[in-house]
């Protein structure tokens, strides 16, 4: 897209908001971080906010970033953590919290895997301006409902002959998450609950091994699910080398083990990769390279329903589809 | 050892020079970083060498640095760089470079494995008294040789708890290294050159998946690694899981593959791990649980001699022992 398009176009007024979006600010749910930039000067700190129909305002106050990268300075961005927001409620900013976590309250979230962010790491210099320009472009979206974000290799924008041996930098700045009252050292992981569902968010591409800050701290953090209270347990986590998809190894009858979807069909720069559709292995039952995205719809404590769409048929054409059946509360025979 | 013994003595002066050790100080082994703790002020930065039986003194500067951990503040930890040393020359602190790369050039290597270094953090806050407490205590050895340093499991000392949340800081701050010449950004992955070895030292805790530093850093290392000149080409990784040890794999013959010298003996708060020895698969030899060390001793660019030696029988007693040939200068089937 040329970047004189209309999805990147800077809004009017005199440093106004803009590259607008939101994630879920705390571990229950009840908190949104709201985060923008403002190009030329700080600007307020300031999130005015209201239920819907409602009079009463409130304010919340948030803090302003700004780092250097090489030769680029970012805009003020800013991360205003709105707290205390009871479920069901909107605002005019259009975001909806989530329903009170639950046993059997329903959830739908969507999957887009392999959406590294910006892609800035693919210009010269990991020219900035494209976070920046991203960031507009993908507002119209993240506006409105939280992305639960996970770094994968396109954030790290490690560049130590440019100066910028620190990895993550640009990432860790503009994209704001609560991790560290689960005792996480690190934004890169993190856990929230979100309807019936346990999310914790790895980092492919930090430490893991015995002994690790990352490793202690999911050793620490899996004892705090309780599969009574959210029985559907997520990990998210960037780019895994699954060594089903990879053909090393061959799948095992374990219905104790976990369930893996691997989806990398969000969009990115080197294209489609389209060397994994053949030979097909007999326990493949179907193989196919198209963008798209999942939709995995959250019914029960019991049932989860997965769907996949093809970017080229839309929204409502179901490409492929598999019920889930909970491991914890409904363990079948789904082999 | 209780802590009054003679080994973990304060030298008698005021605040004089203790823990003294020394590393390689650069790529090529013409180099040595001294390093020494003064406990109560930083006093000089510089270290005054000359040749043995010369009467022209040289006098090279170093830094000094400090840094808190919770309660404990460290003493001034000077490091200095003496470079352009010249090879097989010594020096009044008796530690001898090493002879100049190439090809044939003999060289022998102690091999003391799972030595991770102080255990302070085996001790209530990570107590760093313990680290000082080791300095002194291996000093009468480390003050005359070189050691290649790469960080365990127990140099971690990552303590969140206590608003430690920095991986190795203790470690890095102690242990300087030789590493940014090569483009490391970590002084937990450094190259050196010593006699006909190539030597990369890794470390196993930190991120080394694809598109991270440290797997960038390896990527950009080994095409320097020409083994016509160094034929021996080691890596050195702290407590790596090896699967033909712990029984996930077994061994495949292939004349291409890397050897692995597997040790852990060196001694660790642990005690010995026994839960290996029984069963013995067919491809193993022996297998015994006993403190001790190896030595790698390259003869040439053909042939180099491991031997084994247990701490109960002393230094002169070959436990075990096996001739290596090179992959790269005599291919041979030594499977």
């Amino acid at each position: 897209m040329p970047l004189d398009s209309d999805v990147f176009q800077v809004p009017p007024g005199s440093s106004a908001p803009q590259q607008v979006h939101i994630t879920q600010g705390d571990h229950e749910g009840s908190a949104v971080i709201v985060s923008w930039v403002t190009p030329a000067k700080p600007g307020s700190k300031e999130v005015v906010y209201w239920r819907e129909n409602s009079k009463e305002n409130q304010t919340a106050t948030g803090v302003v970033l700004t780092y250097k990268f090489y030769n680029y300075t970012s805009g003020y961005i800013h991360h205003c953590n709105i707290s205390n927001l009871e479920g069901e409620t909107s605002r005019k900013f259009w975001f909806t919290t989530p329903p009170k976590v639950g046993l059997d309250v329903p959830y739908t979230f969507g999957l887009i895997g392999d959406l590294d962010l910006s892609y800035a790491d693919k210009y010269p210099l990991h020219n900035n301006n494209r976070w920046d320009t991203w960031g507009r472009f993908v507002e119209r979206n993240l506006a409105y409902q939280p992305w639960i974000w996970s770094a994968g290799n396109h954030d790290i924008d490690f560049a130590p002959e440019i100066g910028e041996p620190i990895p993550f930098k640009p990432y860790t700045n503009r994209y704001y998450v609560s991790y560290k009252a689960s005792g996480s050292t690190s934004p890169l992981r993190y856990p929230i609950k979100r309807g019936s569902a346990y999310i914790i968010v790895l980092s492919a591409y930090s430490a893991a091994s015995i002994y690790t800050p990352q490793n202690m701290w999911l050793k620490q953090e899996l004892p705090k699910v309780n599969r009574s209270k959210t029985p559907w347990l997520i990990e998210r986590v960037s780019n895994i080398a699954y060594n089903i998809t990879n053909g090393d190894c061959t799948p095992v009858r374990d219905e104790s083990a976990p369930v893996y979807i691997i989806i990398g069909d969000g969009g990115n720069q080197e294209g489609l990769a389209t060397n994994m559709t053949e030979p097909q292995p007999d326990y493949s039952a179907y193989r196919e390279a198209s963008y798209g995205h999942g939709i995995f719809d959250i019914k029960n404590r019991t049932h989860g329903y997965f769907s996949w769409h093809r970017n080229q048929d839309g929204y409502a054409v179901e490409a492929d589809q598999k019920w889930f059946f909970n491991r914890y509360c409904n363990q079948v025979d789904d082999y």
